[in-house]
């Protein structure tokens, strides 16, 4: 960058000519959901219609449990409204409604909340500064008497690192949940991720790389507990004249199911070109000065449901919150995500765990990412243009 | 009932020969949704293909959260993905996390377990004998230092005496919040039932007389209670880097909200449907000794949403439990709703406000109390079946 001397209008016209000439004729969002057949989706809500039955347990609802689990690889699954409300049942189902829980400050907002519902303090843990997951070195230092349970979160899809997160719950006897939001089907040495700890979460979100609209789903370990939480997520009855304790409301309707259906049997072809345009991302982007990115990574079978990437300002001439607001100019729609870091919400901030000094990594990832515009029907040509922006930004920043 | 000496198989032939002449050739449920026309609904869907937007505030969102507030004659309505998670929030949106609330043990499980959720201890007040309603002259004496609200209901669509309410709460300082669940249209001397209190919820559940599968609603008092009641729903954001406090993910999809417009569209014929089928109830089981029912109240416009009725044991012959179990026989499938109370679930029981002594009323009312079949599309022939039924069980019964 030039010094605060250099007039701000010759640095305006140097990025107006970029605009002008790489500008993308259509704004280009960060991520859009891959809509089923119109008519497909039709055709699938008939049966609906015929049985009237919208929601509790309907036809389109186990069916999806059932296909679900199998395309994920995992037994025992339960689907919910929403991802935030199946976690919240994910906690009270393993009776944690009090007390701490470490968690990570780079994630969604959802995850530090759901804690604030079942009674808990939340512990902020630093992260990795490879994968933006918990770092596992770091967890032990916090861990109290009052210490329940660790919530990690596979952070865009990348797997945490679960052996060495369940070696120190298992010396210290405390539960694992993950926030697997982000983990649709990535699986970790053949094995579906979410085989790891007591519990995962799935969330369904338009936003997410398999979407009912709004939804989401928890995964568990046994069928008694599975059944335990199908109580739960509806109000802890067990059966007309029973309720087992004080549940929620997180039932999936069958509008939803079919939809989910119908986007499970495209999904493999959804990863399959979201890894490419990532691939088109990597070679547009390598070798930028101030750019980095997230690699596949052996034995693991990525998603791609993001695209990541870290702006070094220094190197790249821009800072984060720059790119981001200069992109808007060239149609492409980024999402400082995750920014700003849980433990800076006020909610969270007066915690000692959320003083920036316990942070460094996960402060300083959450001032250098932005999430790149990714999603299956994203076309390749708009994917390379969007890397020609950022490399003509970079060759010309320290001019702006 | 005769004594237990009578042979059980002559009893069981007098109901066999009763099952035979009069049992219905199809099950009749307690209620079915009245869906929209499938074709329109596909229409309406048209629209969520070319945006792709699902969720989030979309077109259709906005247009059922504006058509709904004009219909019920409200103007402050956000919508939620259901009617629970939309209680939790207005406990929320009022920051009462603490503390007891007064409510009422004659309600679904929802209403004491989003005070569970918020941190909230319920004290359960005893209901009014004719309205089962709370008893607003037995409010006082739970009224603690530690009281922060009263969680009324309107059970079956039947106002809870909102003026005693609201002056029993100005004299205390008392939050009201209402669980209007029940009460989808109802108006009180011509005004909407829902602009009393500082809150009111709605619930769009398949069992509700207004339907978007799952969903509901907060009816509130101001533009700026409303605008925090939406980002408390959309976990707490106000904007791309503010986070108001730890919220929840409540958001309606558009699916679910392109349902309500239509069956927005039909509301009025829906409840006139009812009100006639009502009127054949209570003609037809009018003078029935044991059975009695609600009937109209004058200045209120009701919405028929259920159609309960009283069974006095020793007059009708048969217990509630007896009559609900026999009209199986006949392919009457009826509801024992509310029971049990919420005041005997395990995880309020212990409750000093939970003794059967503190809740004299409600407990007959739960032992005696059973919803017949009502919905909009049911034949009134139906109807008349089901009284004749009742009528022949009545005539017998002593007999049985």
């Amino acid at each position: 960058m030039k010094g605060k001397a250099e007039t701000s209008s010759k640095r305006l016209s140097s990025l107006d000519s970029l605009v002008q000439q790489y500008k993308l004729p259509e704004p280009v969002l960060v991520t859009r959901p891959t809509m089923p057949s119109f008519e497909e989706y039709c055709g699938r809500l008939k049966g609906i219609w015929e049985r009237r039955w919208l929601t509790n347990e309907g036809e389109l609802h186990r069916e999806l449990e059932r296909r679900l689990a199998e395309y994920l690889g995992v037994e025992h699954l339960s689907l919910f409204c929403n991802g935030t409300i199946a976690l919240m049942v994910a906690l009270q189902a393993l009776r944690i409604n009090g007390g701490e829980v470490i968690t990570t400050p780079f994630t969604f907002p959802a995850t530090p909340h759901v804690l604030y519902w079942n009674g808990i303090r939340p512990v902020f843990c630093d992260i990795d500064e490879k994968t933006f997951n918990l770092d596992p070195s770091r967890i032990e230092q916090h861990i109290s008497a009052d210490t329940k349970a660790i919530l990690a979160v596979h952070v865009y899809g990348t797997p945490c690192d679960v052996e060495a997160i369940e070696e120190i719950a298992h010396r210290h006897g405390l539960h694992v949940i993950y926030d697997a939001a982000h983990a649709f089907g990535v699986r970790h040495k053949g094995e579906s991720i979410l085989q790891y700890g007591d519990l995962s979460m799935l969330s369904f979100h338009a936003t997410k790389l398999f979407t009912t609209g709004e939804g989401g789903a928890l995964v568990c370990q046994s069928e008694a507990q599975r059944k335990r939480i199908n109580n739960l997520k509806n109000f802890g009855i067990a059966d007309e004249e029973t309720v087992i304790g004080p549940g929620i409301n997180g039932k999936m309707n069958e509008l939803q199911a079919a939809f989910g259906l119908l986007a499970l049997e495209t999904i493999e072809q959804e990863i399959e070109n979201r890894r490419r345009l990532a691939g088109i991302y990597r070679e547009g982007l390598r070798d930028i000065a101030g750019i980095s990115f997230l690699e596949d990574i052996r034995d693991i079978r990525s998603n791609y449901a993001y695209f990541p990437i870290i702006i070094d300002e220094e190197q790249f001439g821009l800072s984060r919150d720059e790119l981001h607001n200069v992109l808007k100019q060239f149609n492409i729609f980024t999402r400082k995500y995750f920014y700003p870091l849980c433990s800076h919400f006020p909610c969270y901030s007066a915690l000692p765990s959320s003083a920036p000094s316990n942070l460094p990594v996960a402060e300083r990832i959450a001032r250098q990412i932005l999430c790149l515009p990714i999603y299956g029907t994203l076309d390749e040509e708009v994917v390379q243009d969007i890397c020609t922006v950022v490399r003509k930004l970079s060759e010309s920043a320290h001019n702006l």
